[in-house]
């Protein structure tokens, strides 16, 4: 059980919400390369928020680079960055430290450290700590681009309202770093109005809203990979599960192979006319019997509905061991799911990228 | 990347379809535990077919031990069982060296390896290899039944019909072990007619189906699990993607969290007479920031119709480097969804034991 | 391959010798536990030098808690520790950008990290890393003393002058806590002034000397390890290697068992007037098939002897690709086998800690 | 803490002494080579004994191939070897289960395993597990000399007479090649007859005698290794220390460092008439900060005396909890060094080959 992540690009994530900073320790990273800290800084700021769809916290989120980086490039030993936490008022989170917030991780991280953990913002457990995990897929990212590998995404749907599907078969590349390009990533984007009147709506009534966030990955190469336990899908889908909120991973067709007939949900082969191997459809998502098929490999994730909202909620008092209600005071995100879209991302891209270097 | 898992029981397995045998190493058994071998074999033959719902490979399926068991008792050391692979027909394998099944492994594995792989009855890939993950499951399963937990599952959906959900908080222990004990586990069972009609039809149509399956677990308990990068979700997805045909996994409402408002999606808590904590609902599944609250966990996994169907399909020689075509000849199985089903729960033994021995 | 040991305490290290800082994180430490940090920078200043046997660089060496400390307590999320460097001066390094020093890792880093590498004051591979290993040993001393587990050193032997070993089975408790207390611990006082004048000889011909640290652990209980491959022998030498300047590491009699016939080297059991068991003799240091068998813990290991010296010495130029010389200027340790002691310790300390927690 | 090794080659052992068999997994393995039985088989019979140095089990210890081999080539997946247990004698060993050899691993199991460790014959401590240890290093012995890479050894001591070491810079492929044909290899052969005597002494006397094997390992390209914490001193003492009756360690001049002064011990560089980077000594014994340098990797394992010596022995009765006595009935071996050669070997090639995976 461990903070650490990866076989070769191993990345080690620390930090609560209200610590004197968190950051990333990647170990693993190739020596001599230049980071572009501008590109950085574009996943960091996607991530932000600060906009009508969020209420963000305000924070510099510039990374501090501690070590492994010299003469402008990668030094080859570990590479720790951290972030400062400077907007940690110093409200009264002493309620919290007994009633455990409904749906979200206090009660659990209650038992499991007996009553030490630090309840501040969700302590370790925080949203916040993607932001580290963003910094490292961003720099991961850089590394795929470099080998001609591209990962993007878009929100596929926001509570019942519904983006269409990538085509699985033929997502191009240009239409991939254009979806980043945008503050919320549709396919179809005459769906973005209706989807701001469902999340305004929410952040009126003081609810919120979850969503699906579909992503692909184009250009990597086939033959990564294994069946038993390695496979990708198991890789992938351990650190998506690890984003907050995460609650369901699908590949290709996903739940909906359960509606198809074997007949309708093969992938036949050919080889195109520059002799390159293609799939006529792409139900697999890239991925067969754990390994890649050269195809774009093709996922979704649901993001459950932001577990703070501002209505009085039925809980539990730990410290009097009586039943009693809290109301989550704050202004919370409606939606996190157009925050979590370069989260998806990061993962994904350390994730594959650390397959990469297993080669 | 690894043929291993497990930070403590640590589960690692070997073999092909055809080769001299099959098998699992299991390291870090505790000593003197008696195995239960005839809980063990009930658990093998659940996932051997044999009935009007799949064709199988007529197989002893009898566990050889190689190591690790003395005078009836776990030694401590390294546990070794064995399956021999008796049913290995000298059939003609040679046009499967390089004609590639569609949706099979045979092409990634055909790139990873160079065209060394074992191709005859899918090799390392071949659902068989669940057999030795059975058994490591059902070694697991009876560990974590002397602590109280318990694993079931029924089958959700057969292509288009479904079976009603688990009532996520009051699943009862008994309700759980009585659908080992059916041939095809349902929780209606008035479902059982149409789901065997469109299995047999898939059937006569030489045509296959998938489905989901979902799981409890009853008795686990709250506080175990990390945030990052061990959360229970990331763990137990990562094995349930190495059983062959799983392609989605979810936890709780998984995708259906979409569709709800932060308000219907909420876990409340509550004190029960007793002083236990339980949640009015149990939306999330059990788990919350990756670890475990004490409510039964409860996820899903979509099983992908069978690949192997008897139908002329179009594909690539590897060989002669062009376009062809394959049928795939032999019985096959239309449905694999009811002999995932122990796979599903034994692979989610190892995971959970696992987990506890890290406490 | 990895900055990160352990399979429970996992200790990450990261920084160079003249980056921002150095750091070190802590995953698997038990939430709850009130950190003594006076016995950790006690444990700082033992290693730091500054006496007349070293020639410190004089640095604050006070941690910066980073995270995972809470309310005064551990919080059960990862702890990381910075140590700022402040003091590193910008001189010019250039020279040895090209210039490999004799004896360093200059040579093999260049070729690793294709002359990416920070060869500022050693990089990555400075004793100055041994700061943030310090820091962690600490940390694990201190919960190993809560448990009754007691680590203890001195030095064994500086160039030719010789300490007596420790009595194997008989070392007591505070004979070990006392060695502690000692500037330049030795067992037999009386050779101190010797191996002084050894020391202050090689400093003024601008030479240095190496030498032996032994080590020992008492209340470290009996069943802890395995055979294959992760014996207490195994772990242990694996940390005692990445000590910089450790090029050997024995158990009990070490070499000497070639000297002794079976019949001198053999440990015989008895019940001691309490019914504990013990050993007569304790040759094989506590440790038997990579098991602790509950005797004192006895382990030695040679520290090789400062490879920087104020010599002119034959080196390369990897820029010109040319044989050359190189003088490294500066003061230097002209011993760094005291030094060296508490971070033997430490790295024992975090290895048996770890095991620990293991079981 | 595992019965696995190896980050891209993993190696598993598993099997008691008299247990159905003993075997391995080796995972990681590289897809589409052949295998040189013959070579293993050499290997194998190494280890062996039979001769009148050491009084060996009769036992045929052929590898049975279970999986991962195809076509005569490795198939990608995991490969698994057994070796069945043909000689395990019936004897009554129920003496054993209570009276703890002494020096032996007996006690330390019975504590670990709670009296339900295998103790037929040392179970899974026993020398025997070196058999599949020594195929898999067959196995990476073969792949490390397809890339030019050669591992070779001597028997540097026998108790007190001592064989010259290897010129660490001057040594020749074709002399570490022909120490291999040797029955008994040493580099100074007038010393064989000494050494005889006293092993045939101590046989006669019921006693046994240690010794010291010198390991050297050519062609291992430099910048492979790391500081922190995988060392390429680290990783092969760690691998060494699995090796039963191995108590002692060291690179280089390894405790010889500590006699040596600064100016004595340095390894300068120079560039050869073909450019090529060489030192004009290694002390270092080819590594540096973790990280190889180039030069030859030298390194010496001291085996203590065989633990079995046919005298009667002071121990306890765990059953009764009582002082007793006990004499090691049968024929034991009056040394092992001569049959742990392959084995340090075998162990060596193992990392070795892992860390170039790495690469």
């Amino acid at each position: 059980m461990s903070a650490t992540f990866g076989d070769n690009f191993k990345v080690t994530i620390f930090g609560q919400s209200h610590s004197e900073a968190i950051g990333v320790v990647i170990d693993g990273l190739p020596a001599g390369i230049k980071l572009d800290f501008d590109k950085i800084d574009f996943e960091l700021k996607r991530r932000q928020g600060g906009d009508k769809f969020s209420t963000p916290r305000k924070e510099a989120d510039t990374p501090k680079i501690i070590s492994g980086y010299f003469d402008d490039k990668t030094a080859g030993s570990p590479l720790c960055a951290i972030f400062e936490n400077g907007n940690t008022r110093s409200k009264d989170y002493s309620e919290l430290k007994v009633k455990m917030r409904p749906s979200h991780a206090d009660y659990p991280a209650y038992i499991k450290h007996n009553g030490n953990n630090d309840y501040r913002g969700g302590g370790n457990f925080s949203g916040r700590l993607t932001l580290p995990l963003t910094f490292a897929g961003a720099v991961a990212k850089q590394l795929l681009e470099e080998k001609g590998i591209y990962i993007g995404s878009h929100i596929k749907k926001i509570n019942k309202v519904e983006d269409i599907s990538f085509d699985k078969v033929n997502i191009g590349k240009d239409e991939l770093i254009s979806l980043k390009e945008e503050v919320f990533p549709l396919l179809d984007k005459s769906k973005l109005s209706e989807m701001e009147e469902v999340i305004l709506k929410a952040r009126n009534d003081h609810d919120s809203v979850g969503g699906i966030v579909e992503c692909a990955v184009l250009g990597f190469p086939a033959g990564v990979g294994s069946p038993f336990f390695d496979s990708i899908e198991s890789r992938l889908s351990h650190l998506l599960f690890s984003v907050p909120a995460v609650k369901g991973v699908e590949f290709g067709e996903g739940f909906g192979f359960a509606d198809l007939l074997g007949s309708e949900a093969k992938d036949e082969y050919y080889y195109d006319k520059d002799g390159n191997v293609k799939t006529y459809e792409n139900h697999n998502g890239g991925v067969l019997g754990g390994i890649s098929n050269g195809q774009p490999i093709c996922f979704s994730a649901v993001i459950k509905p932001t577990a703070s909202i501002s209505k009085l909620q039925r809980t539990i008092d730990v410290g009097k061991k009586e039943n009693t209600k809290l109301e989550v005071v704050g202004r919370h995100d409606p939606v996190i799911v157009k925050r979590a879209v370069p989260v998806i991302e990061a993962v994904s891209a350390i994730c594959l990228y650390d397959f990469l270097l297993n080669e």
